[in-house]
């Protein structure tokens, strides 16, 4: 039609060719959402995993994305450098990626919160970037992983104060300006090892395809046949180092 | 951290001040969807009240999108040209926006399809498009009208042979290179008005805020005490010609 | 060749359609520049008057460019709206306005400055900004004119008292927070009537095609045969109030 | 001003960082260029030594340029992968290189045509590309090397037939799907030996800067006290095998 001009709007939105692509979902308002939903201070065990459910989900959907990494109301997806998913139009990826993310984790909502409503919308904002080398990825889920730490330290801290009776107030002001080690400190002044909090909480969570052993059938004789097979799993590992990266060469490799 | 140097590879992504933000959301392999669904053919009324029910709830929520046009799996949203939702930012305003809709489709879907179950994931793309003029707003939404237009009166034409015993293949020799007359003969042939099709097929929705009269209370007398209060409503009107806008002036007002 | 893959990293830089491109050019450098060829503070007539021929010849040779404005070290080249210049590519565009000029100032040198040897290499910076107005275009001109007045009231302020034995220092001491009025002040005791210095230095200067009345022959009466012809010229007047614009409409009609 | 407002519709145009960049420059109508101002066909030394001189001299100028590559019209410049140069903006890269290039040109112009008169004004287009490796980096400049040759073979051959008496529409049908040996073979009968012809004409123009062995003065017993300097020479050679790079490790080091 005489109106089709309007298409010539549209403007070209390709992400650079032989990147590595990071669509970052982060959960909107999501302060006021774990409020409304009374999630667990300052980890909920079932909410983080719903997101990893969404996670894995959205991985077994979209062969590109190689790995993932979630903390808190975010979920950060790497596509593989040669990815060539929607030719690579940034629109189209991240609107593709938070609307699949988003509609999983109203369906999904009740398998982790069997006796928890649904009140209000929940809603993720989406970004992608590119990193032009391994090293950067690398250091882009060392900055993510970094995050969960200080936060996670940070907030159990936090709420084992209150538990303990303080108020917030005062909690803010015992925390302000508190290092690693003192706030160790002050969490085994409460009782708690830090480092025996639930890996999950202290180290977030790797998404991503892993051979495993399956066992196919039985043989006559009762033996199991096993079999090697691809499928996404979740881990909560250290993504600093170089271990795990050493351990799953596959994940970065071009 | 000394990761943090991660975070310059985002790049700014401000869509231009001064002109009107068209985001379009299109259902992902819908045709797919649409089977494994069942939806009724060539439109499913039910369906596509699910999609005027979350375009209406959109409106609720984001006040800066004064309108928006919905036909088959699509819909087209117009933030006001002033708006600095997210600062204009397109990654934002793209995902938040198709974030939004998928939640509230997955939300709703019991309420439209109480008998059916969600099978497989409903999900969206998006974009963001500027228009610089009203004029060009204008045309981008009778361009929208008529490609409804033109699908709709190929699409009835064609389950309508199909119904009257035809294969896929003999309905689509029939209906090629024929024209607007010639397909409404051909239905006419096959008893069926054209013009009598529900307006929300032939025209598409519109939404948008109107002023509605509403009944706050009765007086003593029993006579209703009114008020003007401004609403969330869908229409299935021409928005190609000027009558509409004339009649809902403030949609493209500045 | 194999190697041809290379240039899909080239990124498609389109200028959104029918707004209104301005391209600004500025001398890099200037302040080193006017030292290094001794141009006359604050203004050098000469060094302006070369800016002004190159804007002149770039109009000649770019028809899209219908306006230009310059001042100081700096022009700014307005194109139609419905400019197709190089499919409105960003960096065709932008490169080729400024090197088309770069390339007339050094051959024009010589003219403007017959006794000066251009000692070092004159460079400017260029960028294009798109306006969906009319009305925006003309406060993007208003905005260098004032930038114009103000710089020009302040620079000769500034220089009269330093002709008049000022350090450099005092001069800055007793301009500091001065507003217009009080600047005129200061002028009218150094002798200046700052409304009889050249147009040229107070307004900056205006190019763009005008009909001119030529004349073509002479008929055998010895009485002249005039037509009227389109013509680059250059002007020096007030572009903020509406008279201007009013005088030349084609300008910024459509 | 009330008008700054209009500085927003700048759009920031940052390019990635940590990845190559490469600004190319191509002289803009240089088929009608080359002929008003009679170049040799199909290389003209004093033209291409135009184009090297100033290429050198902006190598000179901006240090973080650390390799250039040109063949005739055009000019690759390589910047390092951390430059920060005007913090990476795209437009000012773009634009002062071209800008700075173009005067050159003019300027050196009598150097290099001492008896020609310069009737046209030279114009560069140009553009910014990013590349994220070296390996393709090194596939960019192949890229220009392959062009450089297969034009040059062609241009080569099909000048010699035109000199040999032919039409140019007879040259052209001869040439019409040869390869590279059929070349050889017409250049041969021709009495051209190929691998005879300058290499500036076979293999274009590297332009970088190199550690010399520099004479600094005599000692009394006349013996030359030499020293190593960084000095920006011209060479012509291969680029697309490994040793030259092997050879100047420095170019495409971090
Ligand atoms: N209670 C509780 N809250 C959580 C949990 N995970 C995330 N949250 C909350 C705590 C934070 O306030 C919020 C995440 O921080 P953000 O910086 O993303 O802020 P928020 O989502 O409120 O705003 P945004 O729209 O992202 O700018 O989500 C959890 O497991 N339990
Ligand atoms: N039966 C039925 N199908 C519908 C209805 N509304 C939309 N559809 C289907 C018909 C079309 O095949 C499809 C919309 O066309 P699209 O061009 O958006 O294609 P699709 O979504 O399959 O692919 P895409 O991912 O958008 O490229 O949705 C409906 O009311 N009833
Ligand atoms: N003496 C003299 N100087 C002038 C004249 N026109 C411009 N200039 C100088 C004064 C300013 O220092 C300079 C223009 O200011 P800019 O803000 O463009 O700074 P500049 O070009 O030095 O740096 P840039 O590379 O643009 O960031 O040019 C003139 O007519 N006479
Ligand atoms: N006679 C002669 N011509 C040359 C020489 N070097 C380049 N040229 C001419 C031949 C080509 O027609 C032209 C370069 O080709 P381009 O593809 O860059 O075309 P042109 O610059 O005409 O158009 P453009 O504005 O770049 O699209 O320059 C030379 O050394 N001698
Ligand atoms: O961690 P981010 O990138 O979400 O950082 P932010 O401070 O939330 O900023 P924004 O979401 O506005 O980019
Ligand atoms: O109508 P559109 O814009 O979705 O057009 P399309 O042909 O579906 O193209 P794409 O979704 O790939 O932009
Ligand atoms: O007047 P401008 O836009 O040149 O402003 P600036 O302060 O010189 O900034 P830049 O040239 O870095 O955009
Ligand atoms: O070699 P290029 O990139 O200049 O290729 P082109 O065919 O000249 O195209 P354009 O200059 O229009 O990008
Ligand atoms: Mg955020
Ligand atoms: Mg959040
Ligand atoms: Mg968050
Ligand atoms: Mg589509
Ligand atoms: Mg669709
Ligand atoms: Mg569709
Ligand atoms: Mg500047
Ligand atoms: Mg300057
Ligand atoms: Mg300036
Ligand atoms: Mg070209
Ligand atoms: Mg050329
Ligand atoms: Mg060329």
């Amino acid at each position: 039609s005489k109106y089709e001009y309007v298409k010539s709007f549209e403007v070209e939105d390709k992400l650079m060719p032989s990147t590595w692509i990071v669509v970052r979902i982060d959960g909107r308002h999501f302060h006021q959402f774990s409020d409304e939903h009374e999630f667990e201070k300052p980890n909920d065990k079932q909410a983080l995993e719903l997101m990893n459910s969404c996670a894995e989900a959205l991985l077994e959907e979209f062969k590109d994305v190689v790995f993932a990494y979630g903390v808190s109301d975010e979920y950060s997806f790497l596509f593989k450098k040669t990815s060539e998913f929607y030719q690579r139009r940034a629109s189209k990826i991240v609107s593709i990626l938070v609307s699949f993310f988003s509609s999983l984790y109203v369906m999904k909502w009740k398998t982790f919160f069997p006796l928890k409503e649904l009140k209000t919308i929940p809603c993720f904002d989406a970004r992608a970037i590119c990193y032009p080398s391994t090293k950067i990825v690398r250091d882009y889920f060392s900055w993510r992983q970094v995050d969960c730490h200080i936060n996670n330290q940070y907030n159990t801290c936090f709420w084992m104060l209150i538990k303990s009776g303080k108020t917030k107030r005062e909690a803010q002001d015992i925390l302000k300006g508190t290092q690693t080690p003192e706030k160790n400190e002050i969490l085994f002044q409460l009782g708690i090892n830090y480092n025996e909090l639930p890996a999950m909480f202290r180290k977030g969570s790797c998404v991503f395809r892993d051979k495993v052993e399956e066992i196919v059938k039985y043989n006559q004789d009762g033996d199991p046949v096993k079999r090697l097979r691809t499928k996404v799993g979740t881990v909560h590992r250290d993504i600093i180092g170089d271990t795990f990266w050493r351990e799953h060469p596959e994940i970065l490799s071009d």
